[in-house]
C-alpha cells in the first residue's frame, strides 16, 4: 500500500457547528492528510471558542485542539487548501458559490449545486472520472475555485450497490423503499413524538432526490458533460426510529438475465476503483455483502469499515423486476461528512487542491 | 341499520392465555353476541383463575368477570357456539383439527389450516363467498364442525387494499415492502435489543405467507374449490420498532391502465360487501384514504375504527409499476384477534353458528 | 350513584389548536355536561375549521362536529359557562386575566397563576375546599370571572399518592426522581435524537415546581389563605423515552412511625373526598395500588381510569427514609387536560358555573 | 507515563460466546498485554470456529484471527496466565471454583463469589488494596489459583463517585434510583414489548446488591477481612430504553457537613490510586464531571474513555439528604467486561499473574 500523503493540506469547515460539521470535525481530527485550520459558522457564533459556540452532539468526545480554535464568520479567508461545506440548504447555495468564486476548493454536502451540470456529483469508487467536470467551471472570480459534492445520504448506498450490476448487467429500472435514520434529519430534526414507535411515510424531496441524482452518478461524462444513466427509479422513503443508518429495501430488473447468484457474485467480488490507492477514508472494500437471514441492520454493521462500508444482504430473486435486496450505509458517514472527506482525498490524490488559493 | 342479534352465542377460547388469545379477551369482553364462556390453555394454566393463569399484557385492564373464569385444559368440552382459536402454530394443527372433529366452529388465528383447499382463508369484506368451503369440510367426528382462519397480519391490510383494485382494473404484480411491528411476533417475541434503534430484515416465514395467501384471498371459488388469483407477489418483510401497526410501501401493476388518481378514488369509494349488514366488529368503511404527506402513521392511525379500518395513504405513480400507495394496519386486531371476531359475526349473520354443537 | 346534570354547560377552549388543547377536545367530545361551542386560538388559525387549523395529533379521530367548528381569535367573547385554557405559559398569563376581566369561569392548565394567592392550585380529591380561594378573587373587571389551575404533570401523581399518607401520618420529607413522558413536552418537544435510547438529567424549572406546588396542595385553607405544608421536598427530574406517562420513584419521611404495610394499606383503603359525587372523569378509585413487581409501568397501566387513575406500586421500608414506592400518572390527561376537566366538573358540582357570565 | 508490560500475557475466556463474553473478546482484541489464545463455552459450541459459534452482537466487526479460534468445553487446560469468566450466574459458581482449584487466576464478573469474605470485590480505583485477599483463598487443589471479581454493573458507577467523598466528608447515607440500561440484562433479555416505549420499576436482586456490594468495596480491609463500610443505601431500580448505559439519581447524606460546590469540587479534583500506573484500560481520569445541565446523557457521555470513565453531572443541594447529582455509566465495558480487564492489568501491575499455572 502507497504511504499516505503527509498531513499537510489545510482545511476550513464551513457550518461548522451543525450536524454535518461536527462530523466533519470528528472525522478530520486526526486525520493523516487534512488539519482543521478554520472554523467557519454563523455570525451569532463567530468570535466564540468552538468549543462554546457548538452544542457538541457526537457520541466521541470533542478534539481538545479544534475546540479551542476560535470560530469565524463566512466572510473569513482562511488560508486553506480545501474547504468543507455542511452549510444548510437555506445558505449553501450562495456562500459556497462565494467561497469558490474567491478561488476555494469547496467539498459541499449541500445539496444546492449537486445537479449543476459542471458540478461533480461524487462517490468516488462510482464516478470518480467525472470529478474532472470541476475544469470546467467558471465562477467569475479567482482562479482555481470550485465546487464538489456528494450524493444526498439515501442516494449513496443505492448507487453503490447498484454500480457493479450496472457494470455487469445494465440497470433498467430500479425499485427502493426506504427506512431512514433519524440523524438524517439533522438537530433538532424529528420531533420524538413523531419519532418513537412510529414510522413517517414521507420525507421533503428524497424520492425525487433518490431518482436524479442516482441517474447523474451513473450516468457518462462527455464532452457535453454528464448523460443521465437511462435507470427508471421509483422511490417510496420512509422515516424510522434509527439513530444512524439507512436501510432500503431494493429490486432491480437489469437488462441483461442475472439471477440472485449471479448478483451476488458481483456485489461480492466488486473492488472498485480506489482499491490500492490507499485513500484514508475508503474502506477496504467499499461493499461487504452478507448471506445471512438478519444481514445487515443499522445496530450491528452501519459501522464497519468506519462507517464508510456499505452492507447489502438478503440478495433473492424478485418474481417481479429480477432481483432485490437490501442496503444499509451510514447516513452521517457515508452519506453525509465522511463522503465528502473521502472526495476530498480523490482530490488531493489527483492533485487538484495543492495551492488552489493563490 | 339493522339491529344487531342478541348477545346469545356462547364462546371458548383456545390458547386463551396467550398474547392473540388475550387480545380475543380484550375485544370479546362486552361483545354484543359473544359471551366468552370457556377459557382454554396448557395443562400448566388449567385450574387456576384466569387472572393468575395470564400475565396480562394489554393496556386496558382485564374484564372482571373473565379474569374470574376458571381455565381449563384442551380436552374441555364446553357448550360453545363458536370457538375462537389463539393457539401457537406449534399446536394448533392438532388441536383445531380435534375440536372440529368434535364439532364445534372453530375460528382460527393460527397458520396451520389456512392453505387447505376446504377452509376458507376469510376476510369478510374480500372474499365471503369463499365462507362456502366450509359445507365441504369433514374432520371425520361430530357433525357440524369445522375451521374458518383469517390472513397472516402482513397480508390482511395487503389484500383489504388490492381488492377494489383487483375488481376496478385487475391486478397483475405486486411489489411489497413491509415494515412490521413487534406484537406481530408475540411475547416475548423480539429482544429489545435487537428492536430498540434498529431494523431488522427479515421475518422467518412472512415473505412466502403474503404471497401465498393473497392469491388464496383474492382467488375465485368455484366448483374445484378457491382458483388462485394470478397475481405476481413479492415481498421483503422487515421488523421496526413500533407497537402495533404494520406499514407497507406497496407497488401495483394493473391489468387495464389506471393512474393515481383513479386508484385513490377506487380506494376511497369502495364499501364493501359488508356495508349495512350491522357487524359490531365491522368498521364504518374497511379502508381510510388520506391525502396529506404525513398519513398514515402507526401513532396516529392504527386505531382507526377501533384497529379494524385499514389506512392507505401516499398514493402515487410509480414510474416502474403504475401505482404506488402505503397501507397501514392493525396487525393484532384488524390482522389477528379482531379479524377472527369479524369472521365470527359473519359466521353468524349467515346462521352458521347456532347448534354447531348438538 | 347520583345522576350526572345534564349536558347542558356550554364550554370554551382557549389555545384550541396546541397539544393540550387537542387533549381537550378529544376528552370534551361526548362529555355528559360539557358541549364545546368556541374553540380560540391565535390569529394565525383564527376564521378557518378547526380541522384545518390544528396539525391533528391524537391518536383517536377529531369528533366530526368539532371538526366543523371555526377558530375564533383571543378577542372572542363566546356564551361560555367554562372556559378551558391550553394556552402556552408564555401567553397564558396575560389572556386568562383578560377573561376572568370579562367574567369567565376560566380552568387553566397554565402555570402562570398556579401559585396566586388567590387562584386555587386544585387536585379535586385533594384539595377541594382550596375552591373557594375564587371567591377572594377580584380581577378588576365583570362580576363572577375567576381562574382555577390544575397543577404541573409531575406534581398531580406525587399529591395524589402523598394525600392518604400525609393525613394518615403525617408528611416531612419526600424524595422523588422522575422519569417524565415525552408529551410533556408538548410538540414539537424533544428532539428526537436526544430521546431516542436516551435519558436527560433535566427538565427546566421541574425539580423547582414538584417541591413548590406539592406543598401549595398539601397546605391548609385558612382567612389568610393557603399555608403551605411544611414538607421538604427535594426533587431530580429526568426525561425518558416514553410516550405518555410519567414514572416517579418517591421515598418519604413520615412524622408517625409507619412501615411499608401501613403505608400500602393507607393508600388502598383510601378513596378521597369525590366518592360516590358521580363526578364524569372522576375514576372509581383515584389510586390503584399493585403488588407485584412489575407494575405499574406505563405501557399497561397508563391508561388506567382513562387516564385518572394514578397507579402505586413497589412499597417497601425504606433504609434511608422510611418508606418507598414507585407513582405512574398519565400526564397529558391526569397531568394536564383531564385534571382541568374534572376541576371544571367540580366546579359544576358545587354551582360555580351556572351564569358565570352575565 | 511508563511503558506498558509487554503483550506476553495468555488470556482464556469461560463462556466465550455470551453477551459478557463477546464483549472480553471486543475489548481484548488488540490488547497489549493479554492475548486471547482461549475459548471456553458450552458443550454445544465447543468444536466449532468462535465466529460459527457465537452470534456476534457487538456493533465492532468480530476480530480475525480470535473468530478463527476453535471453541473448547469447560474441561478444557489451556496455558492461560488468566481466565476472564463471563460465565452466566448460574453456571458460574461451580465452573469457576473448578478452575481457581486447579490453579488459574480466575477474573469473574459473575455475581457468585463476589461476597466471599476471601474474594475481592474490586475497583481497581476504589479498593486495590482488597486484592491482598487472593493470599487468603485456598480452592483445595493447585497452588496459586484464585478469583477475583468486579461488582455488578449498577454498582461500579455509584461506587467510583462516592469513592471521593466518602474519604473527604464520610458517607452516612445513599439513596439511588437508577435507570438502566437494556443491555444489562444480556441476550435475549428484556422482551421489546417491555422495553419500547415503557419503563420497568424493577430488576431481580438488583436493589439489594447496590447495598451490599457498595458496602462491600468501601470497607476496609483488615485482619479479619473486609469490615464492611457503614453505609446505609436504599436502591430502586429500572429498566429503561437505553441500549448501554446506567444512568442513576443518586443523593447522599455526609458525615461532616459539605455542599454542592464542597462535593464537586471533591468529584472533581479526584484522581484515584491508578494515576501515572499505564495501565491501558485506565481511563486517564476515572470521574468526569459536568457542569451543565443537560449531562451526562447515555447517548452522548457513555463511550467516554472507551467506556470507562464514569460521568458525574447535576450536582446540586439536597434540602432532604445534603447533595444530590447524577451517575453515568457504562454498563457492559466499566460495569463489566472492561472492569474486569481492568483488574486483570492491576494484578498484572502488581505482579500476580505471571505463573498463576504451574
Amino acid at each position: 500500500m502507497p504511504t499516505p500523503p503527509a498531513p499537510t493540506l489545510r482545511a476550513a469547515i464551513l457550518g461548522a457547528t451543525g450536524a454535518v460539521g461536527q462530523t466533519f470535525v470528528r472525522l478530520l481530527a486526526g486525520h493523516p492528510q487534512f488539519e482543521v485550520v478554520s472554523l467557519v459558522a454563523s455570525e451569532r457564533s463567530a468570535g466564540k471558542p468552538y468549543r462554546e459556540a457548538a452544542r457538541w452532539l457526537q457520541a466521541e468526545p470533542l478534539d481538545e485542539r479544534i475546540g479551542g480554535l476560535v470560530v469565524e464568520g463566512v466572510d473569513a479567508a482562511p488560508d486553506a487548501d480545501v474547504v468543507f461545506s455542511g452549510l444548510d440548504a437555506s445558505v449553501a447555495g450562495d456562500v459556497e458559490a462565494d467561497w469558490a468564486r474567491r478561488g476555494y476548493a469547496v467539498v459541499s454536502n449541500a445539496r444546492n449545486w449537486r445537479l449543476d451540470p459542471a458540478v461533480p456529483l461524487l462517490i468516488p469508487e462510482v464516478n470518480p472520472d467525472h470529478l474532472a467536470l470541476v475544469d470546467r467551471q467558471d465562477w467569475g472570480g479567482a482562479a482555481g475555485g470550485f465546487v464538489v459534492t456528494n450524493p444526498n445520504c439515501s442516494t449513496v448506498g443505492l448507487a453503490l450497490a447498484l454500480k457493479p450490476l450496472h457494470d455487469a448487467f445494465g440497470v433498467d429500472a430500479v425499485h427502493v423503499v426506504t427506512m431512514q435514520a433519524l440523524s438524517g434529519a439533522g438537530y433538532p430534526g424529528v420531533p420524538a413524538l413523531d419519532a418513537l414507535g412510529n414510522v413517517v411515510p414521507f420525507i421533503a424531496g428524497e424520492e425525487e432526490k433518490l431518482a436524479v441524482e442516482t441517474r447523474k452518478i451513473l450516468g457518462t461524462l462527455g464532452a457535453a458533460g454528464v448523460a443521465d444513466a437511462e435507470i427508471t427509479v421509483s422511490a417510496q422513503c420512509h422515516r424510522v426510529p434509527v439513530v444512524d443508518g439507512h436501510l432500503e429495501a431494493v429490486s432491480v430488473r437489469l437488462r441483461e438475465p442475472a439471477g440472485a447468484a449471479d448478483v451476488a457474485e458481483a456485489l461480492r467480488s466488486w473492488r472498485g476503483p480506489l482499491a490500492g490507492l490507499g485513500l484514508p477514508t475508503a474502506p477496504p472494500r467499499p461493499l461487504a455483502v452478507f448471506d445471512d437471514d438478519a444481514s445487515p441492520q443499522p445496530r450491528t454493521h452501519v459501522n464497519l469499515g468506519g462507517g464508510m462500508t456499505v452492507s447489502v444482504g438478503r440478495v433473492q430473486d424478485c418474481p417481479v423486476l429480477g432481483v432485490k435486496f437490501v442496503v444499509l450505509s451510514h447516513n452521517t458517514v457515508r452519506g453525509a461528512a465522511g463522503g465528502a472527506v473521502l472526495n476530498a482525498e480523490l482530490l488531493a490524490h489527483e492533485g487538484r487542491l495543492a495551492g488552489a488559493v493563490a
